[in-house]
């Protein structure tokens, strides 16, 4: 058998790789395009699996998973677990991870528009600002600004109309507010300094020790559903429900460039149709479950809803218009998003008071 | 090398088949599954292509290609074109088509239960509606409901807060809607019918010729941004904003159950988060582009724009509740599904009083 080791057995083995070889390539290479996996990492500015704003990012990884049948895969990070919860922009901007959810006025220092696509004092409601993001060129402009650090965004949930605030003191004109330590983040901040407060960025971890300690006098967080997980009422006698600061306050998804663009076109359609599910999901959300947590703060803990009076709300208003105005005047970035941003607000309010206004009124 | 032809050849095959074998055989099973092409119909109620309520289908269709790589492809038809605007249901029930998209309150006549889905008189808006569906258990009850006809529903767009309607005279007490014949479908049709009025169920592509040969006297569609497609202004001179019959309407994707079991895990995530993102995309749709329809409306085709006077809606809003309470007791799903819907809009309704309310009030 000679014959059959040194010639016929190269010979076969020629022809076992022929005979199967193209085949394989062809289904190995498809295969590798269908089977690649991509295992993303998430850094978020919230506690782990927190109500609301923790359970967006879960979501979404949880979507994106199903959806691509485990081609991609995002592990998601409480705020500190990698990277503390205001370092979350430049993780994704560095490229240490490939994506964040985190709320766009966190950046303000960075990019002085970036809170008009969070929330605005006296501005747009949730749906208002999905309508403008959406449909009204916000997002345009928003991925615009945030390219220079290779990063895009999207709209992450919204936490809806926020209330004002839990206070150690009552709240009975605006001198009131004079001297006032309070954590409260973006232009509501500039808003509190111009009536002679005293405005502090904490991340929400943070919040709860800080208002016990007596290091802050106040702090706005988001409404009933998260204040009541925090343990606001054990630190603080007052909640105001007011809206003014933030009547609909966006998250924001956070996508490296770089890694989106590595992508196949299918995932990262997957990618942007997941994160606006989840957009609606988290407003869904909020709304469901802020008024039972309101009557458990009322029935269970004792807490005081009160409103700001309308004197103290008409002083914050001007307030408002002239922060705004200075931002104007002084970036020209918070400029451009400010002209879209305010001549889209001024066309849908004259909408909602004819049609939403009167309706809250009537049924 | 009669020892080759004899033995090795036949050797050699077997080896071949054994060498390749195996792995050939998984990869092409696994290509089977990740390649299997699924060809969809949807049917719906609306013009193809019509402005927000045709939008949506469309969105739908693309985003589950692009995401599913092809995979799952939904050719979409207009009413009439496959079945007429109101068949869509017994076609999607039946099996002729896989899915369609429509309007909850159009099957009231087989579901009593089913107008709580689309819009109630005086009820919730659409975050509202949007809220009690996906964290109230409003959709679970929605998919109890349609199940006996072997159809899922999904909530498929809202089209927000819906005008009250065109007229060919003016409103100004209740007596004045007696006799009135009026394109109204839902719960808004028997409060009218209550009234004394006439209420007509007619597919939106069938109203404007109705209007105009005074077949009927007035009609409710969406809003200006649809209203204005349609023409209504050249056959009715009186628009009436005023909000009541429908405050936040929701749509519908309804799913053969069949054809959703035989898709695979992966595909039927890629429907359901297609779906709720489209949800979310058609009310930005609306609010965004109601407004400057209206605009257009007064200021290029002089329509005048007027309110409901407050006794007036205060006593469709008696009849509302009458309404109500005999659908209540008359059927046994109504009753579960209020039930659940009350609750939750006396809740939501509490929150909003405390919180959107003042707000459009205060800024």
């Amino acid at each position: 058998m000679k014959i059959v080791k040194q010639i016929i057995l190269p010979v076969l083995a020629v022809i076992v790789l022929t005979a199967c070889g193209d085949k394989q390539q062809a289904a190995s290479s498809d295969e590798a395009v269908a089977t690649q996996t991509f295992k993303w990492k998430m850094v978020t500015s919230w506690p782990k699996n927190f109500p609301g704003l923790g359970l967006a990012p879960e979501k979404f990884a949880q979507y994106v998973s199903e959806m691509s049948n485990g081609r991609l895969q995002v592990q998601v990070f409480g705020a500190g677990e990698l990277v503390p919860g205001f370092e979350v922009f430049d993780a994704v901007s560095q490229g240490t991870v490939q994506m964040g959810h985190s709320g766009p006025y966190y950046w303000k220092g960075k990019i002085p528009a970036s809170p008009i696509f969070g929330a605005m004092p006296f501005g747009m409601t949730a749906t208002e600002l999905n309508a403008w993001l959406h449909y009204g060129g916000g997002l345009e402009l928003w991925q615009q600004l945030y390219k220079p650090f290779g990063i895009i965004p999207l709209a992450g949930g919204n936490s809806g109309a926020q209330f004002a605030g839990w206070f150690k003191k009552e709240i009975n004109t605006i001198d009131d507010l004079k001297g006032l330590k309070m954590r409260i983040p973006g232009i509501g901040g500039e808003v509190l300094q111009r009536a002679g407060g005293v405005p502090i960025n904490l991340p929400g971890g943070e919040i709860f020790s800080a208002l016990q300690s007596g290091a802050i006098d106040g702090t706005e967080w988001v409404g009933p559903y998260n204040d009541l997980a925090f343990g606001f009422y054990q630190a603080a006698e007052y909640y105001y429900s007011s809206v003014w600061h933030e009547p609909g306050t966006a998250l924001e998804f956070l996508i490296n460039e770089k890694a989106f663009n590595e992508l196949p076109k299918d995932l990262q359609k997957i990618v942007t149709v997941a994160a606006r599910a989840v957009n609606e999901d988290t407003l869904d959300e909020y709304n469901a479950r802020n008024n039972n947590a309101m009557k458990q703060l009322i029935e269970k803990h004792n807490v005081q809803i009160k409103e700001l009076p309308a004197p103290v709300l008409a002083e914050l208003k001007r307030f408002s218009d002239e922060v705004i105005a200075e931002q104007v005047a002084a970036d020209e970035g918070f400029a451009k998003v400010w002209a879209s941003y305010s001549a889209f607000l001024a066309d849908i309010r004259d909408y909602h008071n004819k049609t939403l206004k009167p309706y809250f009124e009537n049924r």
